[in-house]
Order: C-alpha cells, then sequence, then structure tokens
C-alpha cells in the first residue's frame, strides 16, 4: 500500500478497493499512517465523495478497529436513538428512560456539544456526580441490570472512528455524507443493537444544508444497518427553530425532568413520541408507532418512567436528589428577562444564533479541549408564528455574569426576529419524512 | 486565524487573504500550525486552485520564512536555470560552466530526483568527493572566486517550502501550477538572481499533463518574477523521449563530460544553446540568444567551459581527475546490450519507462529516504524515427546484478517501440515555444 498513490486514485475520481479501505484505516488507527495523509485523502473524498463499496468498507474497518458491546446474554429486544445534532434537543434525556421503562434496553453512547448543537454528555454531566465514562464492561452490567447505559464513546469501540472524527473536524471535512454514514453506523453497529432509530434534523440550524442530503444520509445509514442487520427507520425533524424552551445544559435537563413529570413544552414530547413509537415497533412491543405512543404516554403518566431515570441517574454516580428539587442543578449567578422590543409576530427563532448565544455564554464549546459551564442558557418561550407585545417577556437569560447576561441578550437579539404579518411566518412541521429501508414517506408537506 | 475557517472557505472556492496566507504559512514554517491541517488545505487548492493575489502571497511567505543568498557584493550578472524535470536532462551539469566561463555568476540550486525524473544533486554527487551541502556562505564565497555554486535546498533557504514540498510529496498534492509556480519562484527569488531562464518540459515524461498547463505555468512564473524585478524567459522543450543518451547518475556526468570536450548526442547540446542564449542574453553578454549560442560554442572550442566545470569539481571537494579518466566514476559490474527485438522503425522511446527502468535498476528513488546507487543506468542511442534492424544495439544496460540486468531489459521492452512505418513516429519538436512577459512565441510548429 503506498499512500500516496491511494490518496492519487481517489483526488483523480476512481474508486479505492474494499480492501485497501481497509488495510488503510487499519494502519491509521494503529499510527502506521499519518495525520496528513488521512486529511489529504479526507479533502479529496470531499470533492470526489464514496460509493457505496467504499463506505461499507470504512464503517466494517472502522468497527473492525475496536471492541463491541457483548449483550448476547441479554434477551431483550437492543435499541438506540441518535440524532445528527440540533439546538434545544434534549430528547435522549426523556426518550431513553421511558423505552426504557418498557423493557426494551437502550445502549445509549452519546457525545459533546460541537459546533452550535449541544451534546448529550454535556447535558448529563450538569447532575452534579453523574459519570459518563463507563467502560464497556460496566455499560453491559449496567445494560443487564437496569436495561439502560447513558455513556460517551470510549477508547474501546471503533477508536479509528474517534481518531478520524477528530481528524475531520481539524480539517473542514465533516459535511460528507459517506464519513457522516459510516462515522454514526461503525458505533451503533458495534453497540450490538437490534434496531436504530435516527432523528434526522432539517432546517437552518441543522449540519447539512439540503432536504436532499438528509434524505441521502438516512438512506445511507439504513443501508449500512441492513448490512449488519440492523433495521434502520429515520425520521426527519425540524431544526429551523430549537426545540423546547431551554438551551444550555443544566436547564435542559430540567426541562427533561419536567416533560417526564407530565409538563413542559409539547414540542419536545411529540418529537420523543414519534422516536419511540418506531423504537417500541423496532423492538415488537408494539404493532405499530401509533401503538407505541400510547405505551409511552402511560410510562410517563404511570411514573415509571421518571422512575427509571431515577434508576439510571444512581446507577452512574449522580446525584438523584435532582428529580425531587431541580434547584440542585448547577444555577446560573445571574439571570433576567429578554422582552420584546416591539409589538408583532415572531418570524424565526434562528437556532444557530441561539446556539453560539449560548457557547458566548460558556455553556458550548469553541474547541474540544473547551471546558463547559453547565448552568448557563436560555429558556425561549416564544415560538415562530407567537403574537406578541413590547416588553412582553420572550426568554429568560442565564449567565455567569452581568457583562454576560449583555451578551447573552445581543445574540437573542440576532435569534429572535419579529416582524407584522402572521402569513409570512414559515415553519417546518415537527416530523415530516419517515425514512425505512421500503423508501421515503411524507408525514407532512412543506411549511405551516 | 481559525485554521479548519480557513481550510473550509477554500474547499468551498472563496480566495483567502493575503494576509491570511501568510500568517498561516509562518505558522507553518514555526511548527504551530500542525502537517494535518496544511494538508487538507493543499487538497482543497488542488481542487479550488489559487488566485494571483493568493500564489504571490504564498511566495512571498516562502520568501521571507528564510534567508537570501547575499551577491550584492558580486558587480557581474547573476542568471540560473530552472528545468521542471525530465529523464536524462544533464543539461545543468553542461550549461552552469559554460555560462559561468562567460563571466555570468551561475548561483544553481537544485533537487533530487523524484518520481521518474533525475535530479541534478544526485548527478552532482556520483562524482567521488563532490559536495552538494553548501552554506550561504560558502556559496556566496565560492560565487565570488568561480562564478557558480551548485548546491542543494539548505534549511537556510525558504525553509517553509522544503517543508510544503515534502508534504506536497505525500499527499499526492504536486500537480498544482500556482503550487509549483511559487514554490519555483521562492527558491529563485532567494537565489537573489537578475534573471532566470526556463526550461519548462512537454510531453508524456513531463510531470504536467498538457501544453496550456506548461503555459500557464510559465505565465505564472514570469509574474511572480516581475514582481520581484526578475526577468524570467520560459523555453517549452521536448520531454517525449529522454533527452541525449544517458540516463542514470554517473553515466549521465560522463556525457555531460563529453560534451563538453565538443562531442555526445546533439540534442542535449542543442537544449543547452538555447537555454544558455537566452541566459547570455537576460546577462546582456549578447544582443541576441543567437549571439549568445556562438559565445558558448567558443566557449567549448576553447576548452574553458571545461576548464570552469574542473574548478567548480574542485571546490567542491570532488575528484576533477573524472574529466581526463571517465572511469574514475562509479562503475556499474555488470552491463549488457539491449538489441532491438526486430527490423522496424522506432516510434517511440517512452521516458516515464525509462525513469521508472532506473528506479528498478537502483539508481533513483522510491520514496526521499531511499539511497540511490549513482553507477546503474542506461545509454540509450536509439532515437524516435530510427531504422534498425534485428539483433542491432539499441541500448547499454548497467546494472548492480545479472538479475537486474533481467529488470533493467524489461523496462526497455515497455520503454522501446518498435513499428514498420516512418511516417507514424511523431516527434515533438525540440525546442517549440518561447515565453516572455510579453507573450507567447512558437518556435516551431507541431510534431515531427
Amino acid at each position: 500500500m503506498i499512500v500516496p498513490r491511494l490518496i492519487e486514485r481517489k483526488r483523480d475520481g476512481h474508486a479505492l478497493e474494499a480492501s485497501e479501505l481497509r488495510e488503510l484505516v487499519m494502519a491509521y488507527a494503529g499510527g502506521r499512517v499519518p495525520d496528513y495523509q488521512l486529511a489529504a485523502l479526507l479533502m479529496a473524498i470531499y470533492f470526489r465523495g464514496l460509493d457505496r463499496t467504499e463506505m461499507t468498507a470504512l464503517m466494517n474497518a472502522m468497527l473492525d478497529s475496536g471492541k463491541r458491546l457483548d449483550l448476547s446474554r441479554l434477551a431483550v429486544p437492543r435499541i438506540d436513538k441518535h440524532s445528527t445534532g440540533g439546538v434545544g434537543d434534549k430528547v435522549s434525556l426523556v426518550l431513553a428512560p421511558i423505552i426504557a421503562s418498557l423493557g426494551v434496553a437502550v445502549p445509549m453512547m452519546s457525545g459533546r456539544g460541537l459546533g452550535h448543537t449541544g451534546g448529550t454528555l454535556d447535558k448529563l454531566e450538569s447532575i452534579p456526580g453523574f459519570r459518563t465514562s463507563l467502560s464497556l464492561a460496566e455499560a453491559e452490567q449496567q445494560l443487564r441490570e437496569i436495561g439502560c447505559a447513558m455513556l460517551g464513546q470510549s477508547a474501546e469501540i471503533v477508536p479509528a472512528d474517534r481518531k478520524l472524527y477528530a481528524l475531520r473536524d481539524a480539517t473542514a471535512t465533516v459535511e460528507v455524507i459517506p464519513l457522516i454514514a459510516s462515522s454514526i453506523m461503525s458505533k451503533k453497529v458495534a453497540e450490538s443493537l437490534t434496531g436504530l432509530v435516527l432523528d434526522i434534523k432539517r432546517g437552518p440550524g441543522a449540519f447539512l444544508p439540503g432536504l436532499e442530503d438528509e434524505l441521502a444520509l438516512a438512506a445511507a445509514m439504513i443501508d449500512l444497518g441492513a448490512q449488519h442487520d440492523v433495521p434502520v427507520v429515520a425520521l426527519l425533524t425540524a431544526m429551523d427553530r430549537p426545540l423546547g424552551w431551554a438551551c444550555g445544559n443544566a436547564l435542559e435537563v430540567a426541562e427533561a425532568v419536567v416533560i417526564l413529570q407530565g409538563a413542559g413544552p409539547a414540542d419536545v414530547l411529540e418529537v420523543t413520541l414519534a422516536l419511540g413509537g418506531e423504537m417500541l415497533q423496532l423492538a415488537a412491543l408494539a404493532s405499530t408507532p401509533e401503538g407505541g405512543r400510547q405505551l409511552m404516554r402511560d410510562a410517563i403518566a404511570s411514573g415509571k418512567a421518571l422512575l427509571k431515570l431515577e434508576e439510571i441517574i444512581a446507577a452512574q454516580g449522580g446525584d438523584k436528589r435532582i428529580l425531587s428539587d431541580l434547584s440542585r442543578l448547577p444555577q446560573a449567578p445571574q439571570r433576567a428577562t429578554f422582552a420584546a422590543p416591539r409589538d408583532g409576530i415572531i418570524q424565526a427563532v434562528e437556532p444557530r444564533a441561539v446556539g453560539y448565544g449560548v457557547i458566548a455564554l460558556g455553556g458550548g464549546r469553541r474547541n474540544m479541549e473547551d471546558k463547559v459551564d453547565p448552568s448557563v442558557g436560555y429558556v425561549i418561550t416564544a415560538k415562530p408564528g407567537d403574537r406578541v407585545t413590547k416588553g412582553q417577556s420572550l426568554a429568560t437569560i442565564h449567565a455567569r455574569s452581568r457583562a454576560d447576561l449583555e451578551v447573552g441578550a445581543q445574540a437573542l437579539e440576532q435569534a429572535i426576529m419579529i416582524g407584522d404579518r402572521a402569513d409570512d411566518v414559515r415553519r417546518l412541521p415537527l416530523v415530516s419524512h419517515r425514512v425505512t429501508a421500503r423508501g421515503v414517506k411524507v408525514l407532512a408537506e412543506g411549511v405551516s
């Protein structure tokens, strides 16, 4: 294997052999091929793409670079949910305990916030004492005992992907569909799932720009899953506005708890039910997604979903008293309301601007090394289409200092647009498409 | 400067600011930006190109990353020749002593063989004792004393280019016109020249594929030279067959000596006279290139060009006795003639196949770390258009072992094509185009 010749062939638009890609990924994971050669290849792939054979070879090589969760002694279905990332997306915190409380094992391996989006690990770690760095053995034991483990990607699982992802982030080669698909699916197959539900975000707050890209990504991941006998269902959901009200780590945990208590914003619950219904159908615990939704509503109403969250928090070393006293979560020292500057109709709440506002407040990362302040962020109750009057509170800013309150307010001024006409407001349907191995089904047309 | 954002902008087809490129190159030379980020940027540049402002900024940053030759105390013109690289191209070894013997300072900084092409440094080092790693101070003194120094690129001169070039070679990003142009011109401007002549190779043995690319490269280098008051003249010369007979380091030195003695293959002399005529006109020692050619012929006939080569060899620690006894050059232990396998007309002598044959014999590099055997190679006297009879000697193979003689013969079987018709033979004109700041002049049309 002469690496510059491989790079040259991809650069010139030729396909690489599966065996070549495998050898390359293994050599890279083993430190025998330098970062700079992979970086050049990744950029060539950005321009030239990967065909199906190449994408599959890449996923399989990454998968074989590490271990897998051994869940063979679990008799129950093993279903996970993965989101491509958004702003205010605390669905995992609500969904995992509900589904686990219904007898499905949920081995949920999550990531940290990156770019303008938040990450489930950062949110969980805002719970005092909560530990996400479980070993595979710990995760396996916890899954057997309580049916759910919420952990980060360790060095044991797909180390090649871990190394490659960090390189992609540093070299502007993240947004490539076959690379995204093989990266996600290598991790998910390593979880030994019996089914996977994808939440693919659409709209200006999503990583990929257009609907066509999102459908292509869904199709690629469904295909890769099928090759490992993991059925995959993808839902396309709206990320043209933040999901729910809270944006910021501890604030989102609090909102998730409130939803499990039967209250909170309706949109988060709706996306959770949609995704969970699919998970329960994949688990054969419901014959339709609609049947699954009813099971989930019951799990919330009976309190058993909240109880499952308590078990998860306790098992991972967290302070379960937050569930009865949310003020035990980290609290920002400064708070201020953000008032409507004029009368009118909310035209948009731009999720990237909100996400970057959270980062500016100290609640997200500019670099992987940055430390996150779990207490800061926003609670934005205003939604596109709402009629507001001047001086009315649209949001609360949670900040570390009075100066930061100003910074946070400036971001909201950019994010929240107020106009005069109601019929100018464009909103994506909360859940618009369902994609399976059989094709794409449009659930809700256009914008509302 | 956030490097991934710079990569992203170039990736998306936007131009970078001159100040950004400068900061990036300086940070890279200083080890503050990792190779992998530059590698991704280089591949993005491969696909998106660099505009004139970017190319100029790149050259100037590389130039300012190191020192320059201080030739301010030299009252004479300072002219160099640079070739884009070919097979059998020993022109520098003939040209530099001729031009220096006529009173022009020739500060010739050369490279090593790479890809299928040979390098002047490797050829010089086949002379026992010859030292090419001169310091800038040594080169300056030698230029004052004898008017010529033939040296390699040291860490003192354009270190950023040195580092970037090695990275390009390892990442399949060599063949990019603005990168080639800025790399060459940064080194040439650092030589403090008063004029530069370029030998841009054309044909299947050249690095760049087509005439359009070669003219664009010439134009880019002329432009970059003009920005530093270095007038540049480029000649396009044939590389659809090896230049001269000898291909291999010591064999090419021997051929160069024979030419300076007034014999040897006509094509090497013709290219040398063409390039040297331009150098002498740039030096104002001749009013036309034709006038310069006559001065050069006289320098050969009088023996003063050969005497200058003797001075250069002696000054750089080499054994000048090779000039009177070529058998003092390294000799390969095994020799064999390569005979025509059939009657016919030589249709082609494919230079890449010959170049790779020299590498297979041990006379070139597969990697920068490879050691070169100076003794091995070919002397191919057959030229396209020659009528040959079966069994007639077309070439001599010089090898380290009997087994290698076989390897060498196989390469020649690939390289030398014999057909039946004389009018099928296509040869590029030896010197076809002359390019200056005023434009392109066609010297010889089409193929002969």
